[in-house]
């Protein structure tokens, strides 16, 4: 592990803050450094008891691995193993999992979007893997690999996101399997921020850390994590052979993986919160100790995705409160085996950008962040049960991670001493707002949102009743009318092009559709 | 103080949960009993700054009580006075606020109805004092008495909520000089939760206390909370002649005052976080004190209404992150002084029931529950910055409050085993749906919001794409096509008829507006 102390910019400060309130400044945000404690909602021997259960599971019940290979490596690193179904002894499990780093640095082709993950550092990334966008009409229609540009282009220069992410929307405009190349390519020249790796096959992995070691060096990718692989599980506890062999190609190069069971309360867990929770945790357990069996050392986070199932449609359901309560409890978990986790933020349901929307998504940012998440994923324009990316909501929940980014920041004092002198000259009955005190720090004291309309209704009507899917719009059209390219490096771009046209031939066009979230 | 183990009815419970879903039953859910743990954002020893810093505000700098009663009772209780200038010692406040009960019974008309406050104990109360409404066909007009008793008859009936409050929209068809006996028989009348009280002067109050005698008796509500009434503070560091003389009304009787700065941070308090929760806290201790002054061991409560203003328009805003944090801080001050405290909930600044109020709403609900309020005002309806109540949104905050009752009770560890053995039963690959633990449980274990719609896109649009705003809207008129109307007693009805009707011919008629928030 690379110390973080060298790279990681300073949290907060106020230029980072001014800067988000200047459209024309796209100065990332640095890293969460998530000062809000941690919401305990489990005693310490509950999270035992969960730990046990799970650990039961993994003896008794087992995890079906279906992958010759992954039996093949459980077998020699000395599991139980009958069919595809292995049994996980709790001591093969917490050998193997001490390993995984607590904390790791993402490196970025800037450098100064390097970001720390781990413990309380906590990074943004935008949503991925949504078959239809609501564009910047806000009309809802299939993907492009422009529309993917377009969302790269805005995780770019806003400043409360950390990552440009993969395939934020699919690109129906490609080949299916030559598409990993064109997404991957996209989130390396569109943004210099740190990005995401398709696992929508494991060749398909390989092909990104081919296509990472090309921009940042064989060498460098092997001891600095650059890109991240997320792996799903089929709960319950099966891993199968696409996510087993993604997890393999970057574990082997020693890129993190988010070892992600796959939660739909009470379709694939029991109807308890405490009882799936125990499931999921066995189940990320048993991801975790696989990439330590493929790599010693290798950096592996604790991953998930949430959703508690509507008993009418049978479709996930986002914002409930047992999804904040899982989440508190997972946070929980992770920190128990001291390993980095991910969690699923701003989550909706809605089919449009209304109040629904706004109400899951707020619910799930504020868990998370109470939570301590650190890879907080599906950061903007998720809606629809993720089956649309909205520019509008992704422009809007991108300010709400800003504005989480500042409270995580707590409370700050260094000026206490001064802002009290001058409520002694102010005094009963005065006000502030000409005190000098006041003028130098307003700006920074208090956020305020661009996105959110607080004018009186008289302004907001005589402003043309705008509502906040076309403000959102506005500001993002705005957005890419200033967007500048972080041009990559000439050479290493006719590298990566050059890959990308060899790969290309070599892979036969194909036209069904093939999604991951 | 009465024991509110006899009377509170047990938090939770699988039937509480399973009335909210049925559209016909009403029931009431019990009073929150908060194990959310309490986010300390502060450490020990910042608390302890923030009380030092505020008691050298009140013996330095001094509060003003515009209102001589207040100033000779202060005379007598030993501060030091210049003009009406109250100096208070930190010893004086100490020693007073000491009397003030860390937890009340509210009792309401039917007795299981009544709710516990303090510690962990909190109720949801929806909004009060708005201008205007958005109805039940969203337009945005002046409301009447008609339109007041509709949203008393929706608190009554809906779960989340634990309070019918009082002028929830103000009724203008009513002169506003009588208008506190009409609104107080509404709340009454309508339903049979505790309520609210006016305090528009201290003789509105002195009514309301007057007709909260008719409904319990004398003797009764001498010893028994039943009604709040709210103070607000005009912040920085003064005390009205009204607020003073309507709280002597209510601690005189025995009934809690909510002692509420009125914090517009940056424009009344200084352009810094901590500064201003020391200088509301300084304001808060003082009125607090003063309740003990009227009448020692009466109910109060630490209020507040906080927001911070928009540099644009001079406007409060809505949940921003500051607010969080100093909601996160003043619920570390109450519990230092081991008051119960309140605050204000799922506030909104947008013009209408859009994206903008939901993630507003949902962010402000969530750092109050993670707070510890108790006092949760504000509960329903408030949007365009407290300017109308919508009906739309008092139904979706209401079914938000419900959802944060459910969170509150934190995770259920009951059922684990039972649940943890489907899982054996389940096994690789299952699914849990037709479990028999599923099938008895699924009910239960995951809350399913009416209001929030989780169909596919191709089922709301076959369903007519009905959007949030009109599915509460259906909601509220079957609510009130099933209302029925929990009946005074005849004989206290007449009576407190009499005594309106006595009043109003004493009370001069005037038409000028009247508002309190």
């Amino acid at each position: 592990m690379l110390s973080q102390q060298k790279t990681r910019p300073r949290a907060g400060g106020r230029s980072a803050r001014r800067a988000l309130r200047s459209a024309s400044d796209f100065t990332m945000l640095a890293g969460v450094h998530n000062k809000i404690p941690t919401c305990e909602i489990m005693t310490g021997s509950q999270v035992e008891r969960i730990d046990a259960a799970s650990m039961d599971i993994l003896e008794n019940v087992g995890v079906v691995f279906r992958d010759d290979r992954a039996l093949a490596d459980w077998k020699a690193a000395g599991a139980k193993i009958e069919g595809d179904r292995v049994y996980l002894d709790r001591g093969l499990i917490r050998d193997l999992i001490a390993t995984i780093p607590a904390n790791l640095t993402y490196h970025a082709r800037d450098p100064a979007k390097n970001v720390a993950l781990g413990g309380r550092d906590a990074i943004f990334v935008p949503m991925t893997g949504a078959p239809y966008l609501r564009d910047l009409d806000d009309v809802r229609r299939n993907p492009t690999l422009d529309d993917l540009a377009m969302f790269h282009k805005l995780s770019h220069m806003l400043p409360g996101l950390h990552s440009s992410a993969h395939h934020i929307v699919e690109p129906y405009d490609h080949p299916i399997s030559q598409r990993h190349l064109r997404i991957t390519y996209s989130s390396m020249k569109h943004s210099d921020k740190t990005f995401m790796g398709m696992t929508t096959s494991p060749k398909n992995a390989e092909d990104v850390i081919d296509m990472c070691r090309i921009l940042f060096g064989a060498e460098f990718i092997d001891s600095h994590p650059v890109v991240t692989g997320n792996c799903n599980g089929n709960s319950p506890l099966v891993w199968d052979e696409t996510m087993l062999g993604a997890m393999r190609a970057f574990s082997r190069a020693n890129q993190p993986v988010l070892c992600s069971p796959f939660v739909l309360g009470g379709a694939n867990t029991p109807a308890s919160v405490a009882a799936s929770v125990a499931q999921l945790n066995a189940e990320a357990l048993s991801a975790l100790a696989y990439t330590q069996v493929i790599r010693k050392g290798a950096p592996a986070i604790y991953g998930h995705y949430l959703s508690t199932v509507s008993m009418k449609s049978g479709a996930p359901m986002a914002g409930t409160p047992e999804i904040s309560l899982m989440n508190f409890m997972i946070g929980q978990m992770a920190r128990f085996y001291d390993v980095p986790w991910r969690t699923s933020n701003t989550l909706g349901g809605a089919k449009t950008f209304d109040a629904q929307a706004g109400y899951e998504s707020a619910t799930t940012l504020s868990a998370v962040m109470h939570a301590g998440a650190n890879y907080i994923w599906h950061s903007a324009g998720w809606n629809e049960a993720g089956m649309h990316c909205s520019v509008a909501k992704f422009i809007v929940d991108a300010e709400q991670c800003a504005m989480a980014h500042r409270m995580a920041q707590g409370v700050n004092f260094d000026d206490f001493d001064a802002a009290l002198s001058a409520v002694g000259d102010v005094g009963p009955g005065g006000h502030y707002l000409g005190h000098p005190h006041t003028q130098e720090n307003f700006q920074t004291a208090y956020f305020m949102p661009e996105m959110f309309d607080n004018n009186s209704i008289e302004q907001w009507q005589a402003g043309g009743s705008v509502e906040i899917t076309e403000r959102a719009l506005n500001r993002a059209r705005k957005l890419l009318s200033e967007y500048q390219e972080p041009l990559l490096d000439p050479a290493k771009d006719e590298e990566l092009r050059a890959y990308i046209a060899k790969r290309e031939a070599e892979i036969p066009a194909a036209d069904e559709l093939n999604q991951s979230y």
